[in-house]
Parts: C-alpha cells; structure tokens; sequence
C-alpha cells in the first residue's frame, strides 16, 4: 500500500482533480490517499482554508456573512460543475458547512479550528465523490471513525501514540480510501488543526499506522532543488536524499516540505517521494533512511538571514566553571533560543534569530550579561546569514572544508563563523547578510559544476 | 624604570649571577630586579626549592636532616665563593634558614609555603650582597616591608588589590632594589607563595606597581617560537606578540611563560619583554598590547592532545529550549570543566579534557546525559588534539581560513571539528591526536615559509 498525499494546488480545479484521478488509478497500490483543501488556481487566487478563516472570523463578530460562505461553496462547485458531477456532494458540503457555522461559538479557537479543517473534510468528501463519479470504488474516511486522535492544542495538535495501532486497520479496507489531511480529533470528539503542514502530517502518520511502502507526496515542483531557485539560476534537482539531509537543510530555509512533518514516516523508516502533480513523470525526489555514495560530498545549500551574535568576553572566562551555563541561563529566563555558541578561550558568542530582540530587549540582555556575569565586554551584531552545505558522510571527505573556504576567499568574502563538530552531515558558515548570494553562490559553484548528486 | 625578572637558570651559579650583574648595570633603568631560588646548573642538578621542600618536609616528620639543610646552603655558598665574596651573606642565610626550621610547625601547609619562600628570600639578600661587593648601590627588599600583601592560600595566594598602591613607592628608592620572587605577606604577616610561575606573577605585579616602562623576562631561550620546536625543526622565533595573542598561545601548550603570570602588567598596559640571559643581544620577544600589522595573518601555531568529545543527539533538540544549558549542568554538577560546545541542529557536543574522566565517570555522564536528557544518543570519542592557529587581525583576512584547511587537505588531514567564530585572534581545529604533528608541520608549512612575522 502506497500512501499519496495531494497539496492545495493539485486540487485546486477539475482540471487539476483529474491529474490527481490519473495519479491515483495508474499505480494499484495508491489506496490510501490524503487530500488538502483546494488551493490556488493562479497567483493572485485566495485558498479554500482563507476563505474558511475569513469566514469563522465574521461569525465570530456576529455578521453572517453569506458572501463569505458563498464563496466558499463556489470553490467546491466550480469544481464539481468543469467535472461534470451531479450537486449531490455539494448540497451535502453546504450543509456540513452551515450546521458548523450555527455550532457552538462559545470556544472561538475550537470554533475558528473545526472551520478550518472542514476545507479538508469536505474535500475529501468531493474527491471521493468523484471517484465514485468515474466508475471506481473510492469511500470519504473519517477522521475520528478512523481513529486519528490527538492533543487537545486548537492549531498545534499533536498525534497520540494510540492513534497508530488504531489507524492500522485501514490497510485491510478495500478499494480507494479518501482521507482528509490537516486535522485529527480528540478523545472526546473536538476537532483540532495540526500545526503548519498539515495534511503533509496527516500523510505522515498514516504512512506509519499502515506501514506503507511508499509515502508519495503530491506538490507543484519536480524536486527538492539543490538551492534555493532564486539565488541559483537551475540549479540541479536532488535525487536521492537522508531524512537527516532532509533535516538540516530544512533548517535553514528549504522549503518543498517542512521536515517536522515527515517525522511519523522516517521513525518507520518509510521512503518519501516528492513529486509534480503536473509533470508526474518526473522521478522526484526520494528521501529515504541512508542512501549508497554518489560521487559529490555535498547533496545541498541551503542558507536563511536575520541572525545576530551576541559577543561575551570576560578575562579568564576560561577559568570560571559554570559560565556558559549561566549564560544560556539568562537566554532561557528571557524566552530566548539561540542556535550556536562558538566559544574562544576567554569570550563566547551566541548565534540567535534576531527577530527575538528588539532595542529593549537587546540592552535588558546587554546589561543582565555585565551585571550578572560581571563580562567586561558584550556585543551584539546584527544581520547574519548562516549557510549550510548538507551531505551524509562529508565529514569523513578530506578536503570539503578546504573547498568551501576556498570558494568563499576567492570571491572576498569574510567567514565570521564556521560552526563544525557536532553533525555528520553538515557544516555551517556564518556572513554578513549583504554577502549571504554570493557566498551560496561560490558555494554552488565549487560544489555542484561537473558534479551529479 | 624598568622591572626586571631572572629565572632560576639565570641564578643557578656564580658564572650566571656574573651574567645577571653585567645585564642590569648595561642600562641604569633596570633598577628593580625580581629574583628566583638558584635553579638547575645541568639537566640532573636539583633546584634550591626541590631541596628546601625535601628540607621541610623531614623536618615536619620529625627528622631534622642536617645532610639536606647543609645541601641548600651549599648552593648558596658555592655561588659566593665562586664570586670571591665574604661569608657574611651566607651565615645570615644559614641563621635565616635555622630560624624557620625551628620556627612554629603546627600548620604544615603554612610551614611549608615558608621554607619554599625563603629558596628566594636568601638568593635576594645573597644577590644584593654580590652587587654591593661589586661597588653597586643596591638593596635587599622584603616583600613585607615594601607593602606586597595577598589573600591567605598557601601556595596559591592572590594579590591584593590594596598592594599596587603600597608597592608604588618603590619608583622613589634609590640604587638598585633586589626583590624576592613568588610570594608575599598576608596582612597579619605569614608568608604565602604564589601558584606556579611565581616569580613572573611577582614581576607582574611589581611592573604594575611602579607603573614600568617595560617588564623584562630572563629565561634561557632566545624568544617564544612561532611552532613547539619538538614539531618543526628550528622555528621561526615571534619578534612581537600581543597579550592577546600570548594568552590564545599559551592555552593551547606553548609554555616559556605562564599567560596568568603575566595578568598585572596587561592590566597596566605595560609592555613584556621576553629574553635570554645567555644570549641577552638577542632582541628577544616584545609582548604588548597593540601591535602593527605585519605581512602574514598567523602569528604562532600552538597544539594541545589529550582531549575528548561527547556526542549528544537527540530528535528535535533544536526545539528544546534549555537543553544546552541543562547539559552544561550535568557537566557542573560532575566537576568537568569543558572547553568547547559545537552544535548541530539536533545534536551537540562537548569538547573536554580527557584526564578529567576515567571509565567509571564516562559511564555516569553517559548514563545521566541519556536519562536526563532523554537523549538518542551519547558517545563518547577519546585521543584529539586541538590545533589553534593564532594571530590578530586574522579574522579580517579573508582566506586564513582557506590556506589552513587546504594544507591540512593536501596531507589527508581529516578536520574533526572547527572553532571560530569568537574568538578574533584564533581558529581551532580539532584532529585526531595520531595526526597532531602531521596537522601542526603542514600549517606550519603553510604560514611560515616565506613569511616574516
């Protein structure tokens, strides 16, 4: 059993509903197959789950708004009508809708949630509908009756650990199950959203429940691109990649699919596939648990700005058992997580998201350091970029750090911090922001002419 | 007025004190000399303190041994008699030393710190008797007398801030003023030495007192060596080296001076100059606080083994606020002390030296760390070295980076880790210690040859 997880955009229209039929019924063991609401259709287009939120946001305040909620239907009717379905399914979607509209509105966050994911919910309905609608047997799956159960955090949801040997029984069902991402129940029947991607989690955890061969998901590029496109003009497609691979250059900023949600399918050690449901040819990329050498240290780039160092510097810092422990200490009363601390013999510098700081902020950390810690200096710099090169097994190729440093001196640019030593599979190079192109660039370059991956 | 240290070595005989006589009365600023006890003549010769400690040590236990008492004031006599002077310096050495050995011994460790003391107390007034004979105005100064007051840990005493003050008046004596190394008074008046490089922290200290226009350090090497001479042959020797710089070196092994020691006199800016009593021609080398820029980025090369690192990962560390600071905890409670922590996105690690664990302590840091932390994975890695290349204004120069891991490329060097991005004057790298001198020569290689620094 393959598990198949569509985006917004391949159900965004009949025309896109049909690719999607085509995928499906192509391959047998496509049966377990998760959906999005409808997406965008074009640029400036408004998804389904926006109209939803734009909508419960009106209730909310009182005004009925039948505009809103039209709008909605029509998105599901325009795709109903370009297929030629009858409007069972949308007489059944309208009522579902209003019954949620009329409900409880005493809990606005469970209110704004259970709206939210009925632009899966019913979806899923219209897809199975379709299905049905070509001739094939195909069945809407609940979420609940399924036994997708989870925490009760409107938005944040997480998956409870039962939820798996519960949803196992779907592998037995027959025929094409349709079953609505982003959202599972709780114990006692409330719906509730998963964070951000996700139906990308929904897929996830049923890949794992129903020990699927395959997780294939289903979005608008060929592949996870080697860098970002928009630095790199065409830059290579990656083929084969780890989940560890996966993780690291989702940190910074690599953004096809956001790697938390692939978590349930890499702890059962199921292969991702991410592929075009507009080129569907293409091979994709595969993300798989390890994967043989290819003849290229580095797999990806990936980079992400808005970071600023904290410097510390205390003679005899060196001495002093406990420092740095007090230090990260003062970070975690003010709320703040850093992600680096380079350290030197008798200073040490914190690499944080800026986006935590702003002047208040800055100075009440500047001075609780001096106070506290009785520093004689601290600093703050703002407007890194952190870049990282990600390959399994880099750590072991003589020379990559050679490489790399090379390819950045050759182009004038300054590293301010090189963070390597922990991971197996990256290394990271802290620049001025104004330098953070050029430098992927550089790297790109050194690493990716005449090279496959 | 400049402050002027010898070491043993240079006071271990007559042939020396006639070396030391010629050195301070070449130039009339050198008016305030600090001494040590009379070191080793040759490779097997015992120092004077070796001796007193032995001295003391059977006296605590009750056997007052006449054979070792008689072999410290032999050295003394051997030095005065060599230099053709009276006896009279001797037998007020000889009653001095009697003096303390019958004194109080109920405190052992106070006893101890006394008869170390007086290896320097006696060669002060037996170096001050030589200048005399020579026709010199020169004075014995008693560390007491002239206002060096520390806190009261035997052995490791810590000068008092109210000392600098009392010491200045030294700048208003006349002749030439011979005092005693590596200790002082505690305000009510019992002898305290200082920890290790006693000597030089007493130089330091005196340097700053009277506000010097240079510190002069007597060893018996010509300079400090851009590379340990044990790893390449015939190093090239650092003209000027900044505290900085000195400091970053002296971490990782280099070892003519003890960075701590020399802590006064950075304080009050004043510059250290490094000397060979057998060679005293030999510009030596100048350490300040600022230096010009020369042609080369790298300054010296310095290498420590015997490290460890423990690797720590764990699935979504990255989220966990606090876990850095709750491992640096675990380390704290344990009494390790660590030197750095590179980080990956779910992982980090800890760099640490490896005589502070044996298998028992791994095994309950291990043990700790994975119930405590909940942590995937800890392993621990024994036998690196940290390799630090050290100079200032090496930050700004594009392309340090690049030349170092090229060479150590070139020789099949694996990097296993690299520090920087603290630190303005270093980069550390960290390699396995079976290829620590391999790693040291191709940097060498790669920064000193055609380079003048």
């Amino acid at each position: 059993m393959k598990v198949v997880k569509f985006g917004g955009t391949s159900l965004a229209s009949g025309e896109q509903l049909e690719k999607v039929f085509d995928i499906v019924v192509s391959d047998q063991d496509r049966r377990l197959i998760v959906v999005s609401a409808p997406g965008k259709r074009f640029s400036k287009d408004i998804k389904v789950t926006d109209l939803l939120i734009a909508t419960a946001q009106a209730w909310l305040k009182g005004s009925e708004d039948d505009d809103l909620f039209q709008a909605v239907i029509n998105r599901y009717r325009s795709i109903t009508d370009s297929l030629g379905m009858s409007d069972e399914v949308i007489e059944r979607i309208t009522a579902d809708l209003i019954e949620l509209l009329k409900g409880d509105r005493s809990n606005p966050e469970q209110f704004m949630d259970a709206i939210k994911a009925s632009g899966e919910d019913n979806n899923a309905k219209l897809v199975a509908a379709y299905f049905q609608h070509r001739g094939i047997e195909a069945a809407y799956i609940n979420p609940r009756e399924a036994g997708l159960i989870v925490s009760s955090e409107p938005g944040n949801a997480q998956v409870l650990p039962e939820s798996y040997e519960r949803l196992s029984h779907l592998k037995e069902k027959k025929g094409i199950l349709i079953f609505p991402g982003f959202f599972g129940y709780t114990t006692d029947g409330r719906v509730m959203t998963f964070p951000r991607s996700g139906s990308d989690i929904t897929g996830s955890i049923l890949a794992n429940a129903v020990k699927a061969e395959l997780y294939e998901n289903y979005t608008d590029v060929d592949a996870v691109f080697s860098v970002n496109p928009s630095i790199v003009e065409n830059p290579k497609e990656i083929a084969v990649l780890t989940y560890r691979e996966m993780r690291e250059l989702s940190y910074a900023g690599f953004s096809v699919l956001h790697d938390e949600a692939l978590i349930p399918a890499f702890r059962a050690e199921i292969p991702v596939n991410i592929k075009n449901t507009n080129n569907p040819d293409s091979p994709g990329t595969m993300i798989v648990s390890r994967r043989a050498e290819t003849n290229g240290p580095v797999v990806g780039i990936a980079s992400d700005n808005d970071f600023c160092s904290i410097y510390v510097s205390k003679y005899l810092m060196n001495r002093e058992i406990g420092f740095g422990r007090k230090l990260l200490h003062i970070l975690e009363e003010l709320h703040l997580s850093y992600e680096h601390v380079p350290s030197g013999i008798d200073d040490l510098t914190v690499i944080l998201r800026q986006n935590q700081l702003d002047h208040e902020r800055e100075q009440i950390i500047i001075d609780r350091i001096k106070n506290e810690l009785d520093a004689d200096e601290v600093k703050v710099e703002h407007n890194l970029s952190l870049i990282m090169i990600v390959g399994e097994g880099m750590r072991s190729n003589v020379g990559t750090m050679a490489r790399a440093s090379r390819a950045l001196a050759d182009k004038g640019i300054n590293i301010e911090m090189i963070n390597q030593g922990s991971s197996e599979v990256s290394m990271m190079f802290g620049v001025k922001e104004a330098q953070e192109k050029l430098a992927v660039q550089a790297l790109y370059e050194a690493f990716f002419t005449d090279v496959l991956v």
